[in-house]
């Protein structure tokens, strides 16, 4: 098996498929590690609806799907690996996964980033139980019963109206007393009468066992504590970039996301990032495909100058 | 006329579009300010290949349509008139247009690029007499007519494979012995038998009463001049930023183009750069979409900042 390529693209969501589609119509040899599924998060999202081109909207799947059509179209190669460490060894930059070595001129991070984690008692214990990241994938189990999500941002305002479908009721638990989300987000969930808002809250311990029965809530303002029952708890506090098989190695934010310029050139030579894990990401679909392309153009110029 | 807004948007290309779906759907108060007909350059593009999402390919003016009609779903407001100038007035930017002022905490400069032109004798004389800046356009007007196309790059070979359909032989003129063009575009070139490589040759006039006749052609290596008989010629050597009405307003590249950083934020607060009109841009449709869905996340943290 020969594993050599003139540019790797690791990650196969909406960034890593862009720059597959960019590098297979360059005519360059090209391969796309991923570890799993292709798709990335957006795979999550019931409905897109605001990259640009689909009106109508259009479910996370069928986006990557089609763009995941395109790029092999033009001869993107894919394989299945998980990425353990990044080589440099002169010219050729190595990946060391779980399938072995791969080695290429050029490496484009597009890993993306996965769902944080609240850290208490009973999260890990109850995950799959009840515990899930994941509304659009689970949502459907909670056919009227009562959840909560936990979160303010966009994801769980989607997140609670996505479960409003299911469930008997939705309570939005946010430590804060104002929401991240975009504004007709807002107005959706605040229009929406299944749902209910638990300000200045945060969730100390999820109980139940073998399925959630209850989280224990706190006030943040008055100290008050207090018990809230449901049957599942969607978690939706942010993500975290997928690099934790590059520290020490490229320069990261201390939220691990990394560092690039406009060109999408990372401190070494040769290794480009795009995407929700790169630092300043405006973590959107478009946003990310956008890094893919111009992540490619970028390694093109590198490619022909070296 | 209440020409006031929270956002204004000046161009209708993808930049412009995407940042309008964006402002929009965050229930900004906003305007896009095109000076003729929504789209931009892409417009002219028979097909687009690479925008990721539309694996069949999609023509240029309905991938615009849908942006169009995603964008005024969510309520994005739209006026034609050509902006003037830039002012700057405490906290509001004027844009002094050809239908009056209109005012916003926010402008988001998003007008994209035009083409270059060759400047030699007969060029803007024979302009629409067979000398030609959109092979889309105008290419149907050369059937069984040979042609030239002047360039080396993705817009010149697109115009020239696009011209074969009609002209009974496409010359591509190029000052070099090397194509700036992508591979694949250049392979498809290569095998099309009804275009013909001049290579090292710039054009020095064109010629021609009520239509073009020959174009004067010189070998940059050898100095030969020879005269080549066309019926039309397609110039494609690259494109200027519009932003005469910016000049000593904003920081631009010697090739006009606007500085911003990766947040798309140029010099001056509350005035943003996105698409093909700032410098660095990779001038793909999917990256100028990117461009503007950033260019309103970072307004919208400007205008909850202030």
């Amino acid at each position: 098996m020969d594993n050599s390529y003139q540019l790797i693209i690791v990650g196969g969501g909406p960034a890593g498929l862009s720059a597959g589609l960019y590098a297979a119509r360059a005519r360059l040899h090209s391969l796309l590690i991923e570890k799993a599924l292709l798709g990335g998060q957006i795979v999550n999202a019931e409905t897109v609806e605001n990259y640009p081109g689909f009106p109508e909207g259009i479910s996370g799947v069928d986006l990557v799907s089609l763009m995941e059509k395109q790029a092999l179209k033009y001869g993107l190669e894919t394989a299945i690996a998980e990425v353990q460490r990044l080589e440099i060894r002169g010219d050729d930059r190595i990946l060391v996964t779980s399938e072995g070595e791969y080695r290429a001129r050029v490496i484009i991070v597009a890993g993306g980033a996965e769902h944080s984690k609240l850290g208490v008692p009973g999260e890990e214990e109850l995950r799959g139980k009840g515990v899930s990241y994941c509304a659009t994938c689970d949502g459907a189990f909670f056919r009227d019963r009562a959840v909560g999500v936990v979160g303010g941002g966009n994801v769980a305002l989607n997140d609670a109206l996505f479960l409003t479908r299911f469930a008997s009721k939705v309570s939005v638990i946010h430590r804060r007393d104002e929401l991240r989300a975009t504004k007709v987000l807002q107005e959706k969930a605040f229009a929406q009468p299944g749902i209910e808002f638990v300000w200045d809250t945060v969730v100390e311990a999820i109980e139940g066992d073998s399925q959630v029965r209850q989280m224990r809530l706190r006030n943040v303002k008055t100290g008050e504590k207090s018990g809230m029952e449901v049957g599942g708890v969607f978690i939706a506090v942010g993500v975290r970039p997928n690099t934790s098989y590059l520290q020490g190695m490229l320069d990261l934010t201390p939220e691990g996301a990394i560092k690039v310029n406009e060109r999408m050139e990372t401190g070494i030579a040769g290794v480009f990032a795009a995407g929700d894990i790169r630092a300043g990401s405006p973590r959107q679909v478009v946003c990310a495909a956008g890094d893919g392309a111009a992540a490619v153009m970028s390694a093109e110029r590198y490619l022909s100058s070296a």
